[in-house]
Parts: structure tokens; sequence; C-alpha cells
């Protein structure tokens, strides 16, 4: 035994609610990015109480031992798969909604609560929790705020961030830290509250949130239009924003997934057009800004649909919500997620086909086209790694695209481990710097999810 | 001389564009907030570019000099107020407005331009700058960031953090620190643009800042309506959020204000009732949910009145528009800016009448309702001191009263000098603490805004 694992030994003794099985231990070592751990992590502690966090990080502290705390397991970038020597905090268990004020538009909740089960309470009073990331149903909120979550309709009603009014965060050494207010406005010290939304786990453990809720809007209008290629429906994006109105949401699905869906389903969205863009309008003035939409778009569309009711507007919203169940038919699925000035989709489009003309490696696209985010995704042979051969250099290939465009590397996802490489040409050196003096001055023992992130 | 001004002398004589003259020494000792230094700073260096930045700060670096960045110097805390031993970097003279990029929807600004000249710059293209205080034809966009400031459309549109999309930042060691990116979107690294934001120079000197524009509204809908007291107009205002819309201005006037403008312009306001709202919703459902908004004051309401056009939306605003030049006319005026839970706002009327009661302190009240962010301005005697006697007694109880009610300190003004004492009670001792390591991972001397906001 090794003295790492003689450490975690000792933390994994002392506390209530762990696990040593395999089956936990594995299960902790990847997330849905595609990348396993070499090596499982020592053990899983299945904190059922923010008191259990404390515990075990005062434990963990004093014998400085790594640990990796894992909301739900869906994250994009492995940034909750933990190894040998570390141990897991899973907070799934910590799954409690605490209240819901429906006169303040708030709600209190615990970390492993998920976001669909939030938006599903919230919904009773004509509320609803803005940020929606594809995955709302499997998601934890502890993790949606770790890697600040955006989702379809953040361009209108922001990410993550925009969301956190108030956090109790356990620290490296076991103390509880409150961040922000109840209060909608507040500027009372630093941003503490954004400085740990993003943080991936690194600087402390989020063991309840105050979070904004919103009213549901009154009215939605939604129109799903084809185009005979991507570059032109990228070209209709562009003019919506041109037009200065503010869709609730703008989706962009590129012909290759178009066919991927029909396989997968038996629809016929690929013999309409070459890509699909799908756009929603919300508020009193849904549908006189949904007129002014459909005059952007139209020049280029070679067809347009609006949704008569709720089920219309599901059926078109179908397309984009099968869009990575329907890849995931066709081999391994590595999610990308770079962000671009909005106006330069098209050019991400063509730098994509480069790369696979390069790399042999098939990108199938959606993008949250109103805030410039795509989600170029890998489709692998089932055995190929996401880490290394055609998949790492596409991915390199993609982030170096995104730079040259005045990009960035992560639009939504977060960096964990499989982004690392790319972090410094980001950032560059002082910000880099002033990144792990930041870490070292809230986890001076780095114990807080290792290697990851920054 | 003492060893601080022999380090000042060392730095002033260094650098081009430094003052040593007794005016501009004086100015810089003091800020809106009526507070003024005992001693005047020992020069001030007008820098004309980010050099001039990156040079002063490595001459305070290399002499351990504090240093206090002004911008406008409207700020209502003192935190641009500097004394004996410290230096002033004003950055007034860097106001130029680099770019505009209509398409992406961004500006790029030095922190001398003042928001009101964004504005104007942006309206040229049919977008504006969303946070907009009061102070607007005066502040700079350097001031707003580093106070994060608000203003009245802030409850729709967010305050300055939600608009700032990537700094430049001079460190204390006289590196360049560059946060943030032009993308709508992006999670690489921590959230540095929000630390940043709202740190009152003491972690930075923002030289540079890229900043999200919207889309001008195409309609925006104004009505005023009259209450017999503020307690009817705040469950008015609370009526407003309860009906689930989102109105982009929602102000609250009380009774003693409109006497004071009315004295001050001749007007009548005060006879019409014994508080005011005024509201706004704007986008292409104006109308629609100013009909929503309008059935849920009426019931409250002895008058409403609604805007037939621009021009007399304008002459609504006034009221509020003159509230603070006509409270000036009476005596020395003291802005609070506490923050509430927004259904708390009837009861912060009645503590306030309490302290009025118990300090003899006139205390003003306007509010922005849809966030809970009150001013209670507090109207003294010319020779009386903010800081000091009475009112010094009335802004604690009025922080107490705002922490009793669930609230904070400062909604948007900041905390500076003049609300130190009350930081403690409000953050706990590990927020503190972790303030503390903050600035200290980042400014190991303490050179910036010593004493400042935390
Ligand atoms: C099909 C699919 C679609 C997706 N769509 C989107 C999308 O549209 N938008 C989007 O943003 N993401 C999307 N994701 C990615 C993922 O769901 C999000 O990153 C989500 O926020 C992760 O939440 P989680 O609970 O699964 O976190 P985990 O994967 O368990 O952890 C993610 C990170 O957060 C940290 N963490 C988790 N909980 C806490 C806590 N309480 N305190 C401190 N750190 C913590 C972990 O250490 C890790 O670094 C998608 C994923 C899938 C599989
Ligand atoms: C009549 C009136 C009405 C007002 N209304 C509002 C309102 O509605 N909402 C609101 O939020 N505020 C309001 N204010 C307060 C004030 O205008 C704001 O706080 C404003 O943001 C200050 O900007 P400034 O350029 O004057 O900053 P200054 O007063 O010069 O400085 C304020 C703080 O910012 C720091 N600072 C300034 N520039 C920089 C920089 N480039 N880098 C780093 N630090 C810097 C200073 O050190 C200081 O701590 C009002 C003030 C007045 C007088």
């Amino acid at each position: 035994m090794t003295v790492q694992a003689s450490s975690t030994a000792r933390v994994l003794e002392g506390l209530r609610h762990a696990s040593v099985s395999e089956a936990d231990r594995w299960r902790a070592s990847t997330d849905r990015s595609g990348y396993v751990s070499a090596s499982a992590p020592d053990g899983v502690v299945f904190a059922e109480s923010a008191d259990d966090v404390v515990t075990t990080m005062r434990l963990a502290a004093a014998n400085r031992t790594p640990v990796v705390t894992r909301g739900a397991g869906t994250g994009l970038a492995a940034g909750a798969s933990a190894r040998s020597g570390e141990i897991v905090l899973d907070l799934s268990r910590m799954n409690s909604i605490l209240r819901i004020d429906p006169v303040e538009q708030l709600a209190v909740v615990q970390p492993g609560v998920l976001n669909a089960e939030l938006n599903a309470a919230a919904g009773e009073y004509g509320l609803f929790y803005a940020p929606d990331p594809a995955s709302t149903a499997i998601c934890s909120i502890g993790g949606n705020i770790a890697t600040n979550a955006g989702g379809m309709r953040c361009a209108k009603y922001g990410v993550t961030r925009e969301a956190v009014l108030a956090l109790q965060v356990v620290l490296a050494d076991g103390r509880t830290l409150r961040t922000g207010r109840e209060t909608l406005k507040g500027v009372t010290g630093y941003d503490l509250n954004a400085l740990i939304t993003g943080s991936e786990g690194t600087l402390g453990v989020v063991v309840e949130a105050t979070l904004r809720l919103r009213p549901l809007p009154v009215s939605t209008a939604t129109v799903a239009a084809f185009f005979p290629d991507f570059a032109t429906a990228a070209a209709a994006a562009s003019a919506v924003i041109a037009a200065r109105i503010q869709p609730s949401l703008l989706e962009l699905i590129d012909g290759q997934t178009l066919e991927a869906v029909d396989m997968a389903l038996g629809t016929d969205y690929r013999s309409r057009g070459g890509a699909f863009l799908l756009a929603q309008t919300d508020g009193f003035g849904a549908y006189l800004e949904q007129d002014v939409l459909i005059e952007a778009i139209k020049p280029f569309a070679t067809s347009f649909e609006k949704a008569a009711d709720a089920e219309e507007a599901d059926r078109l919203l179908m397309a984009r919500r099968e869009a990575i169940p329907s890849l995931e038919k066709l081999g391994r699925v590595s999610i990308g997620d770079i962000g671009v000035p909005r106006g330069r989709l098209a050019e991400v489009a063509l730098g994509l086909e480069d790369i696979t003309a390069r790399t042999g490696v098939r990108i199938f696209t959606v993008v949250h086209a109103s805030d410039g985010n795509l989600h170029p995704m890998l489709v692998l042979n089932e055995e190929d790694s996401v880490t290394e051969g055609p998949a790492k250099v596409a991915l390199g290939e993609m982030f170096h695209l995104a730079k040259r465009l005045g990009g960035t590397l992560t639009g939504e996802h977060g960096v964990g481990l499989l982004k690392r490489d790319w972090l410094l040409p980001e950032l560059g050196e002082v910000s880099m710097d002033v990144h792990r003096i930041i870490k070292d001055a809230l986890d001076p023992d780095g114990i807080l999810n290792p290697g990851k992130a920054i």
C-alpha cells in the first residue's frame, strides 16, 4: 500500500456512508465524457447532509487526502472522474428541495437535486429555473453550479451563474463559507458566488444553493426552418441577431446530424434540407417577435413551419432533443463544446470539415446559435479512446479553430481533465498564475479535485 | 517627511502626467458620498494609456506605495477618497470608445468613458448598454465595473456584472491580466471577470473593458400611479411581481421626497398622493404586459396615468430623476443603499420611520422596487458629518434593519470606506477570511486601495 492509499483508508474508516465496493469505485472513475481513469478511486462517501461533507473534508484535510466531488456524473469533461489515491464525495443523496418561495421567486435546494426535479417543483408555482442543460433529467444542481452549466434558453435567460443567489460551500479545511444573499442585488464584498460557480469542485464543495426562479413565459412561439446547407442556416441565424430580437431558443442542426436522427427515428428531416434551424420567442410579445424572426430567416430558408400548439412545438423540438441519442447509435460520441463570436458560425463549419478531412474523424454539429456555442460531436468507433489518437487530435484542432476565430475552448461543459492541454494557450501565463494563486490560497494542500479544471 | 511620503515622492518623480497641485490632491480626497479625507493624497497621476498604468503600478510596487484608482469620482461610498501617504491613479483621460461591433453587439472601451457616452454611441446602432446608474452622465465605465453598478433597468437587464464580457486589468505588480472573452458564453477557468467586477479597486486596475450591448427595445410603455401611502405603494409593487411580469423599471418614491421635488420644481406631486410608483414595460409585448401591470396595481392606486408618447414618459420620469437634486437643496444628502427581499419593502419603510424618530435624522426614500434595492437618503445640515454622530447612527441602524429583514448593506453603491463597520456582521468570519486570503494572494503588499471595500 502506498502512503496515499493508507491516508485514504484512514479517512474512509472515520466516515459513515463510505463504500469501498468495486462497483461504486469504478462507477466513480468515469462520467459521460467517455473518459475512464486507469485506476479506480479508493472509496466513495455517500454524504447525506452538510455535516457529512464537513466531517469528510476535515478528515481529508488532516490526512491530505484528495477528494473528488461528484454530483450525478453526467459531466462531459471528466471533471468528476476519480482515480487511485483519491476518495469520491458523492452528493446524490443530498437531494431535497428545502424551500420554494413563490413571492421572492427563489428556491433553496441541496446539491443532489436534479435540474428537472427543481423545474417540476417550480412549475407548480408558475415559475421555472432557467438554466436548462439537455441533460436536465439526469444532472444535478450541484454539478450545474460547479460547471456553470448552460442550455438552450440561456441566451435569453442567462447561464447558471445568473441564477445563483447564494451558496453554502464547504472549504478544503472543512469550514463552511456562505456566499451571496437572498436579495436580487447586493455588492457587499467580492463576488464569491461567481468564483465558486464554474470552479469544477476545485475550490469547495457546494452543499446548499439559493437559486433565482423566473415566471414561466405567458406564450411561446415556435418555428422550424430548413436550409440548403449549414452556411445558409448560419447566415439566417446571423440575420435573426441582426434583426435585434432576442429568441429564447435558436438551435441549429447540421445535415449529417439530421441523417443520424432520421436513421434512428425513421423521420425525413434530411430530405427536407441540409440544415435545420429551430427558433422560439417567448413572453407577451412572442408572436410579434416571431413575425420579425420569420422575416429575417425567410430569404435563406427553403421551407419553414410554425407550431400551432405546444404538441406541435414538441414535435419540432424532437430533432434537437434526439440528436445525441441518435448519434450514440452510430458509435462512441465525444461531445465538443467550443464557443465563437455569433457571426462566425459558418466559418466554424468550414473549419470542422477540414478537421474531418485531415483526421478522418466524423464530426456532427448542433449549435446554440444565439450565443455562438457549438457542440461538434465526434463519433468514434466503440474501441477508440477519447483522449488519444485521432479524437485527441481533432479536439485540439477544434480548439485552435475556435481560438483563431476569437472563441473559446468550452462554452458550457467545463475543462475537467479532458481540456487542460489547451488552457494555457487560451488563458495565457498571467491568468494561469492568478488561477494558481487563488487555488493555493483556498486549498493550500491541493486536495480538492487535483489536476482538474485549472 | 514620513517614510511613506518619500516613497510616494519617488513614485511621482518617475511618472509622466503626475500632479502635486493642491487642487488636484484635495479633489482626489473625496467623492460624492460627502466624506472628505482628513488629509490629501501626495499626488495624482493622470494616466493616458494602459502603459502609463503599468508603469505606475510597477513603480508603486517597487516602493510599496498605496495606489487609489479613481474614475469619475461620483462614488457614494468613499471608495475613491485618498489620503496622505497615497497616490491617486486617475483614469479620466483614458476615455476612448475603441470599438463598437454591431454584429456581435459589444463595445470595447477605455475605463474613463462615461456611461452616457457609451450609451449615446451604442444608440447609433440601435443598441444600448444596460446598466444605467442615475449618475449615467457623470460616472465612468471603470468606476461602474469596480462597483458593479446597478440602476433602474437592472431588474430586467442585469447589473454591470452581467454586461462585462472581458477585461484588461493591471495587477498590483504591474502585470496585465486578461479576464473573460468576446464570446457570450465560456467557462474556461474561474470567473475572474466577476471577481474583478465589484472589487472597488482593491484587486487590480481596469484599463480596458469589452461590454455586452443589447438591442434597444422596440416599444416602451410607461405608467405612473399615486397611492395614499408608502405601504400601499409597496403592496402594489408586490402585486406587480406576483403577477409574474418583468417590468423594465419599477420605481417607488415616498411622500416626503415628492414634497421635496414639488418645492424644488413647483410641481404638485404630493397633493396627488402619499407615494408614487413609476413602471415601464418594454419589448414586443410592452403594452400587453402593461395591461397586466395596471390590473395588478389598480386595487391599490388612487389614480394612475399612462404616457401617450416618449415626451409624456419623460415628464413622468422627472419626479424620479429630480429626486436627488431636489433633496440636495434641503441640505447635505447622504445616500443609503440597502437591499431587502422584494416582499419586505413596507417593513423597511416602517423601520426607517423608527430610525428617524430615534435619531432625528430626516430620511427620504426612493426604491428600485422590482429588485428590493432602497435608497434611503439622509438629509443633514450642511455642517454635519456623514461619518459621525446621528448620520453614522442612522446608517448603522439602517444596516441592522436590512439584515433583520434578510437583506444587505449595499445593493449597488459598494462598501468603500463608509460601510466597512458592517461588513463582518453581514459576511461572517469565514467569508471575511476568504476575502483576506484572496486579497493577499493578488496584492501581497496591500498597495491597491488599502482599507477600502473589504
Ligand atoms: C446527454 C447530455 C447532454 C448534456 N447537455 C448539456 C448542456 O446542454 N449544457 C451543459 O452545460 N451541460 C450539458 N451536459 C453536461 C453535464 O450534464 C453538465 O456539465 C452538468 O452540469 C453536470 O452535472 P452533474 O451533476 O452530472 O455533475 P458531475 O458530472 O458529477 O460533476 C461535474 C463537475 O462538477 C463537480 N461537482 C459536482 N457537484 C459538485 C458540488 N456539489 N460541489 C462542488 N463540485 C461539484 C465535479 O467535481 C465535476 O468537476 C450534458 C451531458 C449529457 C450526458
Ligand atoms: C447623483 C448620483 C446618482 C447615483 N446613482 C447610482 C445608481 O443609480 N446606481 C449605482 O450603482 N450607483 C449610483 N451612483 C454612484 C456612482 O455613480 C457609481 O458608484 C459609479 O459606478 C462610480 O463611478 P465613478 O467613475 O465615479 O467611480 P469613482 O467614484 O471614481 O470610484 C468608485 C470606486 O471604483 C474604483 N475604480 C474606479 N475606476 C476604476 C478602475 N478603472 N479600475 C479599478 N477600480 C476603479 C475606485 O477606486 C473606487 O473604489 C450615483 C452617484 C450619484 C452622485
